[in-house]
């Protein structure tokens, strides 16, 4: 069960959790078959450097940099310019290791010389020796909000508060309550030209949605102009392995935005918040109780092992998706 | 032999050698009767970073912080920042530390939200436990371009180059001959308002020009228009302390420039080199034998230990060169 030799495969990854299945995609597709597709709407711009924090965890998790111990950043990473930093009073709720700070100096040089984002990642994986194209969802500036619930006396009306999503995230820590999300600049922004050119590939057979949260790492990349329906009217099979897994997020905040947009954290959950572009379903086998109630929709499911902890699994979960896309498509080579 | 109360002190100052002395300044005399104007002219961008050489080694002179066993740069550095940018096929041919590269990135964001210089480098001083004034020449950007002869083959008519400083100073480690000095944007720069504001108090008491280059250091806050008209007008003494020591620059190229620029490598062609700007002369007790040949012009001289190897020389050599300004003023209180 094999892509034919012209055949390509599109990964849409977001965070830590995307970046595990986009590594084990790598292992079982050469470059020229498989292309990944970051979301840029986590950008923001710390100290005037450009932070790309999706981008550099697939940057570290492809060139074997990323750091395991910490679930974040890079291997062997000091913190010596945070320390100074702080001790010059300088903003320090995000924290920019040493050797992760040469990312951001460059990128942001490079961008303030009208580079663009795409051209810098491309030049940041090769320097890395990943031979996969890395591809940022668009070159424009996209930015997530999470709206939240303000804290209010008790009989006052609660407001709702627009928060980047890295302050959310970072700073704030999850806490506040989640209400909703949108994405500043997503009208005027267009899906990267590699991204539109590898999404319009009359030979690309699968589209694989990455285990990463659905609200703030996939949904940016789906509300690009004309990507939704893109994706609809593709040929490719587009499939979606579940963050959830067991009722919680195996990282980051999925659950809790879940239950707090009264919304069951459940795979089937998952699947019917992308709705119609999918064509199947990956979820886990301690989910396999939800694969009826997702197939009742007319939805394929596959049931497997969709915990990566370690390279065999990611690599194992990355070969049985492609070869579910292909069962549905029947293009078995 | 002590400054009244209410008289105030101006040292000019550049790199290394200058912030020795302004560090035994600041041991004798309180905040309020001692400013530093620091040389901007090697100010530079790297990596998009704006790096202010001269008042970076005065902030970790005047605070502990500098590395006196490399001689330059800050106290426990690391180098990881430079090393990744290695990786990514930056540019490297200056080295920015990992704590330093702190006051470089917060600098540069300040500046593009429209802080000046002078008040981005009151903040460093404060944070960093400094209670002197440390004043950057100018709020406007000046840049020192050092001219030189560009290699030809023999027989070639020899071309003259451009050099931006830290381009000879650093990637060509001043190997090649100078020719001249401009300062590029020196025009349209004025003095910093707290240079102004101190040089023109009519309780300054003494200049202090300090053992700095004369070239690279001191000119380009002499060359700011009015600055060398305004020290000659005015009732305080101004003093110089000889950078050229038994023919040799403590540190730094001002020797190989002047023999380069067929200048005898003398304190007395340094005392020529500022001319009628003086009121008087410090030299090394190893130089004595020209002590004559200055007083001859008229120009009174101290002959002392300029050798600052350590705090206690330095904070001997700034009494003496107070005492010697105030003698020479008769304003001995």
């Amino acid at each position: 069960m094999n892509l034919k030799p012209k055949q390509t495969v599109l990964a849409l990854s977001g965070g830590v959790g995307g970046a595990k299945l986009a590594l084990g995609l790598t292992k079982i597709l050469p470059p020229e078959q498989l292309s990944i597709v970051i979301n840029s709407g986590d950008d923001f711009e710390q100290l005037g450097l450009h932070i790309s924090p999706d981008i550099d965890t697939h940057l570290y998790a492809l060139s074997g940099r990323d750091n395991q111990e910490m679930g974040w950043g890079r291997r062997d990473e000091t913190w010596n310019f945070m320390e100074t930093v702080r001790e010059l009073n300088g903003e320090d709720w995000f924290q920019l290791g040493d050797r992760d700070l040469a990312l951001h100096v460059l990128r942001t040089q490079q961008l303030r010389q009208g580079r663009s984002l795409s051209k810098i990642t491309q030049s940041f994986a090769k320097a890395f020796g990943i031979q996969h194209s890395l591809i940022p969802m668009s070159d424009d500036p996209v930015r997530t909000i999470v709206k939240v619930k303000e804290n209010t006396k008790s009989g006052q009306q609660a407001k709702i508060e627009n928060l980047p999503f890295q302050r959310y995230f970072v700073e704030q820590q999850c806490l506040p309550q989640v209400v909703g999300f949108s994405f500043d600049g997503i009208e005027s922004a267009t899906a990267s030209p590699d991204f539109l050119h590898r999404l319009n590939d009359p030979d690309l057979a699968a589209i694989i949605i990455c285990p990463s949260n659905p609200y703030v790492s996939i949904d940016p990349i789906l509300a690009l102009p004309g990507v939704r329906q893109t994706l609809i009217s593709s040929p490719a099979k587009v499939l979606a392995i579940s963050p959830i897994v067991g009722g919680v997020a195996i990282k980051g905040p999925a659950a809790k935005m879940m239950a707090e947009l009264d919304v069951p954290a459940t795979p089937a959950a998952i699947a019917a918040h992308y709705g119609d572009l999918l064509d199947g379903m990956v979820i886990d086998q301690l989910d396999s109780s939800q694969a009826q109630t997702i197939r009742s929709t007319g939805l394929p499911v596959l049931v497997t092992d969709t915990m990566m902890v370690d390279l065999q699994i990611k690599q194992s979960l990355a070969t049985q998706t492609l070869a579910f896309a292909l069962s549905l498509s029947g293009s078995n080579g």
